[in-house]
């Protein structure tokens, strides 16, 4: 299975959007930190947010961003190397000054609403003083080209090792409608109704309530099925960018248009979330489990989050060992009510577990499983025809190695 | 502070109990692996059991043996190095026959009831050719001695470094009353409404429901704000015998002698939570989290054990990194509804956050608290006039390396 984009292969870009970059300094040496995302209008916005009480103060202000705008957005500011949580009154004050800042610079009149996302270390203050002249610079080197959307893919990362992005091409009313996400995230990722810094951006036409509920339809069945550490960041959030740019309008989510466009979004959100786990933090595999013949689909995912959560599943499998147990633990643990018996556990094609009891089976087919950078679980409660997948990567030493330092 | 019990102080036996170990070679090499405690008579037993659903033979078992004794037992068995977990029928049968073999070698008759415990591997079985002759060996070698509890201690261990005990001397109705009680667990523990495994022997007289009360209240306040890696095994119990030779009777918890007697048998159990957090597997700190000002128990509880599972501060920790950032998010995780504004986080007695801003603070001072063996973590929540306190240890490589290979 190919888990990144291929170089190979020409993003298709969506109609009239253009990103910007630049170098402001933040925390990282020689590499552009601050990003813009112009939807080339006043754009339909959507966005889902932390659930984390402590949210971080450009969290707090798009939220209100997004409300007094009633879901029309004329931009995007981001940085990385600098989270913007735990900065008090100042720290809200400085994510309005960014979210202003490219209004000036998109809007001459400046009365427009852009949306901000800051990432990087909590309790931090950003340094203005280079984040404003910086915004300037990104707008003016914007770009509507598949480079300009790589630097922005690249400009938002902290710890990340590579940019993540995917994209889909489908067509609505005869229409070629674009959709091209990007995202950032390797640790402090377990989204709660949210997700890490995710950007997607079409040239369809959505009105802003359909957009809202497209994106939460996808992002469930994506991002939040995503986890690196079981811990939710103070500043996830995910912006979709509708500019209607491609001429085809979609109304209504339960429309045969509605379906076609809610699947393609989550396809490239599920495509973005086995990225996020395999480039977690210190990862050397991505783990995918999926969940079968559960009652429901909230009990499937219930099951599949309890094993993507587990450090000793994760452990294991960084070690190349079918200790099948851990993942029979992971699963009594769910909080889900089981029968016991009914449960089967395959790595791979091969079966471990089974009426209750361990089947014998071949070490060396575990072994090779287990040797490839993507490992497949897959659990049956034998209790329904209900099914969720969870993404996660492995735990190793360099997870620690990366965490015990991180700040300092 | 003194984490493990010093070796210079003598241990104090409670009257009537002996300890017999044997090495029936079921996984280690070279040491004791099976362990029987004889309380001397049929005693009062109370017992604790992981809330896991594919709980291990040896848990159902002793679940049941309890339920019939009516909470009066001869005897109990121990092994490590195989948890009889998912064994399906067979493993039932094979725990059923060690409870039974240790009946018959301490009541001539062999119609007495003993709990049966495991741990170790999941979904292995028991070499019962091996385990039942050392059933016997281990009766027969039985001692009323300090080293004889040393040597149960030491045998109920897998990967742990070392024994666990603690004790307590406490005086009912005139008369000296002992508790003295030993635990082993280093990894896959968060115990939920249980424990790993743990053993209270005292010598007070306890009716069996008492016992049962006692035992939860304890439980609840010590083996239950503890974590390793937040995931609960499959065997963990802990289990309380009284034999009442001391012949002081406790009849009520909520008498006196109740309220004393369960104030002792908590700070038994939480010395030994602090052992078990110090041992957690690749640990090199003892991380205690204690949340102040809650509005009640339960939440208190819930935001330091939100905190103590957190992979991001047990790493940082590890680092000696003062990531405040980290505490402050874990916080907001917690799912308790709080004022950000009124939170305060210390590293021991150093302020780090206040009014929803970082406080200016001394690195210097910071890394000295990181750098010793037991750090301190206080949260204050503004809201209420209840605590909580929870015990973790550090997330090190040493965790990764031991994990990624315990089974094969």
């Amino acid at each position: 299975m190919r888990i990144f984009p291929d170089p190979n292969i020409a993003i298709p870009l969506p109609k009239g959007f253009s990103w910007g970059t630049a170098a402001a300094g933040i925390r990282y040496k020689n590499r552009d930190d601050l990003a813009v995302i112009d939807p080339g209008c006043e754009a339909t916005a959507a966005a889902v947010f932390t659930q984390n009480t402590f949210c971080a103060a450009p969290v707090r202000v798009s939220r209100e961003i997004l409300s007094a705008s009633k879901g029309r957005i004329r931009g995007v500011v981001v940085n990385s190397g600098c989270a913007n949580a735990a900065t008090g009154e100042q720290g809200l004050r400085d994510a309005r000054a960014m979210a202003e800042e490219l209004g000036k610079c998109l809007a001459p009149s400046g009365k427009t609403h852009c949306l901000v996302c800051s990432t990087g270390t909590i309790g931090v203050r950003l340094p203005m003083e280079k984040v404003l002249p910086a915004i300037h610079a990104a707008v003016a080197n914007r770009s509507e080209s598949a480079p300009g959307f790589l630097a922005f893919a690249r400009a938002i990362l902290t710890t990340d090792t590579r940019e993540k992005y995917a994209w889909k091409v489908l067509t609505i009313a005869g229409k070629p409608v674009t959709i091209l996400a990007c995202a950032k995230g390797s640790g402090m990722i377990y989204p709660r109704m949210a997700t890490l810094l995710g950007f997607v951006a079409t040239d369809a036409e959505l009105p802003p309530e359909t957009a809202q509920t497209l994106l939460r339809y996808a992002v469930n069945r994506s991002l939040n099925c995503l986890t690196v550490d079981a811990d939710t960041s103070t500043n996830d959030t995910t912006i979709l960018l509708a500019n209607g740019a491609s001429g085809a309008s979609i109304q209504d989510i339960d429309s045969a248009d509605g379906q076609c466009f809610a699947e393609a979004l989550t396809e490239v959100l599920q495509c973005l979330a086995r990225q996020l786990a395999r480039d977690g933090e210190g990862a050397t595999k991505l783990i995918e489990i999926t969940v079968r013949e559960a009652r429901s689909y909230e009990e499937a995912h219930q099951v599949a989050m309890s094993i993507a959560n587990s450090n000793l599943v994760k452990t294991a499998i960084y070690g190349r060992d079918a200790n099948w147990g851990r993942i029979v633990c992971a699963i009594g643990n769910s909080g889900v009510s089981l029968e016991p018996e009914r449960v089967r556990v395959r790595l791979g094609d091969l079966l471990l577990f089974e009426k209750g009891e361990p089947v014998p089976f071949d070490e060396g087919v575990a072994l090779q499983v287990l040797s490839e950078e993507f490992v497949p679980i897959t659990v049956d409660l034998g209790l329904g025809e209900n099914s969720a997948t969870a993404w996660t990567c492995d735990l190793t030493e360099k997870y620690v190695e990366i965490n015990g330092a991180y700040r300092t």
